[in-house]
């Protein structure tokens, strides 16, 4: 199946460097770079329809907040729009903050390069940037150079640069920055390279307070991107008077190295990284800054921007672009923070157990299995992270059920729940919604009304029969074996008794008083929590309940201001789940189930096992 | 501007392995790894809305047909749909390819292999997956487990597994493999990875001929990818009998890298990769088993696996998915092999022209700036490869004419239709369909119809007065110094005039001709050549003029089957390119234009230059 008879005949493969002293992969990354978006310019350059003068200055100004320094706006010399947008920029009383850097981009040539700097007049701080492929590709098939005429229009480009700029006095209320860029540079000899940027650091003279900037673009991402970082290493090693050089990083994307090339190669010596927000820019876009500023954020290093309101930034990014952030695109995905399979959402819903029993706060160490990022730290909530659908397992509708109802359910209340969760997934072949969710819990344990049974009138007191003697003096009064009577009014599918039970305490004197209508309940597991706090504080409980003599288990829930009642509530709604319908064991006889109003048989009188577990 | 007081005191940086005397880094990929689709297990169990019966049937039947061999196909104890299309796949007579693997997924609980197992009665060749996360913090918060009962789990349900399949007779018709996970590997001490896989080794006691496959996933990923490459390099020289074992990958996008981690990784020794088509997969996704094809594909090794027909892949996925592929995705987004940027235009233009005077074939080896792909290697086209917006320049539009009239526009013609276009491109603030360019050109030079100046009828003769002497016998007729004369009625502005005028040729006789009605016009490029071939072929001519004694330069197009016409067609568009709205210097008298009948003035009778050049 091979795509083509002999595929190395069509690619060649890229010739990795040799480097075997290598020292980039014994570094790790300590702190952030310094950061160059080129949104405004690379990306915008990319887009099917570029930004419209609004859209720039609305992308522009959101830069300056996020805190980027140096922002390259525009390609002047290239069109006319770009080139007002510049002297917009510049003019505009209070639109450029004082510490951030103008960047222009202009090709080796003359008229273009007076043209780009015209834009540039007036402004704080500017870096002039311009670029010449150096690759053997580009000088054979582009340009028609050698390397040596390369050389020469480089070095004299930059002179031009220099004379206009920081040379001319009448420039002089500007701080000039210079910017160098071998285009190409991932596929260009790592010789030519130093040897042409040696040649624009004699014709610039960088000091070490003002530093040449020697952009190394992957152009076209070549190979691995342990090859772009040796690239890298190799240019830091042998370009003279390091000191007076920011080394750059301007990696593309095309074989989805990006972000693990700038990484890397700021592991093998660079100073700064170029790159556009969420990826955009030609073909397969820049390397995305949401994601290097992030990754490093995820380490305990502060990116030097400000990503906590992610959101915010996809809007403008997306209105500006035209583009969407992919749903699973790192940090600023959709799905990113969200769990659909049932053991993720299990084990996420422990690390938050955990994490709440451990008295954790916001700023405490995060680590929760399967979340690498707080989605608070990026301007999400948690009620997000936990989505429901057909693949999900028990702590996904638990998660929604503790996160919008506040229940806590038992474990064997969340494996059935999840049944029924699962079913109405498949039947609807799509992701359920919270409310849907919710809504289904509800209805399955009937938190709204019982269609069946319903408590008109009770009272429940201390059984005389089986009082105990009275407290000695200064004692409290032992209960033990201390027994309840319940007493009151049922109605069970519409007709009222009148039922009285005798037992441990309201769970099992209410069981006791059922049976007594032939409906004939096991009690197996129980649980009770306190929902809300102060005044609207209420009470949750949870019954699982066998029909006696049966194997089949259902569970019943009940929530009321007043714990017994909500007991009572959960035993009426477990039994009410043993409809024939839902489990094939009805505990009430057919007349009954028809309406009349015949007492129904009683299928089997046990002793219940109901207590205050 | 830091996110936090102190980020981190939230976070802590992962730490990286010591490995000083690694070997990955000056290592190369040098053929394709096994590869493993799980588009549906680990891919489906993520999407917001899994793929229903029909959907998986297509898509596994998909994946069969692009050479995948191993695919994992279900999680069958998690979900009945799971279980049954498990079934399914095996009962369906022909379903399976006969080299294809099924494999499936399980926890480490003995329940639910037993129920895995039952799924995949009957089949031809099976993997069995298992996993059991090994990480501190999982190990922790999850499951309350110590090391040593993770070993035991491990080893047990290994040896439960075993018991089941390859040591039971009764499924002897089946060819049974493997495999382990210890998850979250790449948060787990790469100590306890090898103990726990070792346990596993020897419950297990694979053979050379039939490894056992340890796939050493970054469930979450923690760190920059050579921390990944380090952990596998570890075990892949830790592990003992290394030849009984597959190292398989499974990595996650958390930080974007898991194209890199993945390539590393097996730099670092692996043998076999997992993933899902377009990184499809829980948050940020699995590892893109399309990237890495195509990026062993554009390295000149044959991945195994074949994208030749992508566009058809991705409709089927993103019907399956209900995801986009992001236009900027590698090989398989919409934007990837587009160029919009001036520069890039004209690049990969000059790089096509270099490839076809080069005679370079489809098969031939592939060299185009700025694509590292050739677009037809993936079924699509050239035509889209560049597009026009504001931001192109002259190459983008030259490109469009180019594909779509198959005209070769001189350089000059190229500048000036190029500012046409941008300006066009500005008013709409939009991408230019190529229809709109051609048509916008079409306009420009008046190739349908010419609105002002018509040939009504001419013929060109010899000049009689010039003519030389007759050939001596034997000879050629010497025809330096020949003049021509042409003579006909040209339509202006609706009025006919009968013209003469003599010239070297027949541009310059029709100059000359319209000089006596005062339309004054200096040749100063000329460019022809054939459009099509056989009966169809036409001429194309292009003309660079002045008005005599302006400076303003206006370019004229003729097309025409007569190449003598196309000249003619030509002068006389660039004549009505000198419209007083165009350009500013009427050519014809006020009187003329508001439609008297008057001949207009002269403005300036100059000798022509025009020449057939």
């Amino acid at each position: 199946m091979p795509m083509l008879k002999d595929p190395s005949k069509k690619y060649k493969r890229f010739p990795p460097l040799k480097l075997p002293d290598r020292q980039w992969p014994d570094k790790t990354i300590d702190k952030a770079p310094r950061w160059l978006s080129t949104d405004l310019r690379d990306g915008n350059q990319s887009l099917v329809d570029p930004m419209n003068g609004e859209q720039k200055w609305k992308y522009f100004r959101m830069l300056c907040e996020l805190g980027y320094k140096e922002i390259e706006v525009s390609f002047p010399s290239a069109s006319q729009t770009d080139f007002d947008f510049t002297r917009s920029l510049i003019e505009t009383p209070g639109a450029v903050p004082d510490d951030v850097w103008l960047q222009v981009l202009s090709p080796c040539r003359e008229d273009l390069i007076r043209r780009t700097i015209d834009s540039l007049k007036g402004a704080k701080k500017a870096i002039v940037h311009i670029y010449l492929a150096t690759s053997e590709c580009f000088r054979r098939v582009v340009f028609g150079f050698t390397e040596d005429q390369s050389v020469e229009l480089a070095s004299k480009c930059a002179a031009l640069v220099r004379s206009l700029t920081k040379d001319d006095p009448s420039q002089s209320g500007t701080e000039w920055a210079f910017e160098f860029s071998p285009e190409t540079f991932s596929d260009t000899s790592p010789e030519f390279v130093v040897r042409i940027c040696e040649a624009v650091k004699k014709a610039w003279e960088p000091t070490v307070e003002n530093p040449i900037i020697f952009n190394l673009p992957a152009t076209v991402e070549m190979s691995t991107p342990n090859v772009y970082a040796d690239q890298v290493e190799y240019f830091c090693r042998n370009i003279s008077e390091r000191e007076k050089i920011c080394v750059s990083l301007h990696p593309h994307n095309d074989r989805g190295c990006s972000v693990a090339a700038a990484e890397l190669a700021q592991m093998a010596g660079a100073d700064r990284v170029e790159g556009c927000l969420f990826g955009n820019g030609e073909r397969t876009g820049n390397v995305d800054l949401v994601t290097l500023a992030l990754n490093l954020y995820t380490q305990g290093i502060s990116p030097n921007v400000d990503f906590s309101d992610l959101n915010k930034v996809i809007q403008v990014v997306e209105e500006c672009n035209k583009i969407e952030v992919h749903p699973r695109a790192p940090y600023g995905g959709s799905l990113v923070v969200c769990a659909f399979s049932g053991s993720h959402q299990d084990a996420i819903k422990k690390g938050f157990q955990a994490r709440e029993r451990e008295g954790k706060q916001y700023d405490d160490h995060w680590q929760i299995p399967y979340l690498p990022l707080d989605p608070k730290d990026i301007g999400r909530d948690y009620q997000a992270v936990i989505r429901v659908n057909s693949q999900s397992g028990k702590g996904g509708a638990a998660w929604i059920i503790q996160q919008h109802l506040h229940l806590d359910l038992p474990r064997g209340l969340q494996v059935a729940f999840a049944k029924v969760v699962q079913d109405m997934a498949e039947k609807k072949g799509r992701e359920l919604l919270p409310t849907e969710i919710t809504d289904l819990f509800r209805q399955t344990y009937f938190l709204t009304q019982n269609p069946r049974f319903h408590i008109v009138d009770y009272n429940i007191s201390p059984d005389r029969s089986s009082s105990p003697a009275p407290p000695e003096p200064g004692k409290t009064q032992d209960t033990t074996g201390l027994k309840r009577v319940f007493e009151g009014v049922v109605s069970i599918d519409g007709v009222e008794y009148k039922l009285r039970g005798r037992g441990t305490g309201p769970i099992s004197s209410l069981a006791n008083a059922l049976r007594t209508v032939g409906i004939d309940l096991d009690v197996h597991d129980y649980k009770e929590h306190a929902v809300g706090r102060g005044r609207d504080v209420k009470a949750a409980t949870y019954i699982e309940c066998t029909a006696a003599g049966t194997k089949s288990k259902v569970w019943g829930v009940g929530i009321h201001e007043d714990v017994v009642q909500s007991s009572l509530l959960a035993l009426l709604s477990a039994a009410s789940n043993f409809s024939p319908s839902r489990q094939g064991s009805p505990i009430l006889s057919k007349s009954t189930v028809n309406g009349t109003n015949t007492v129904p048989d009683i299928i089997n009188v046990l002793e219940a096992k109901a207590d205050e577990m």
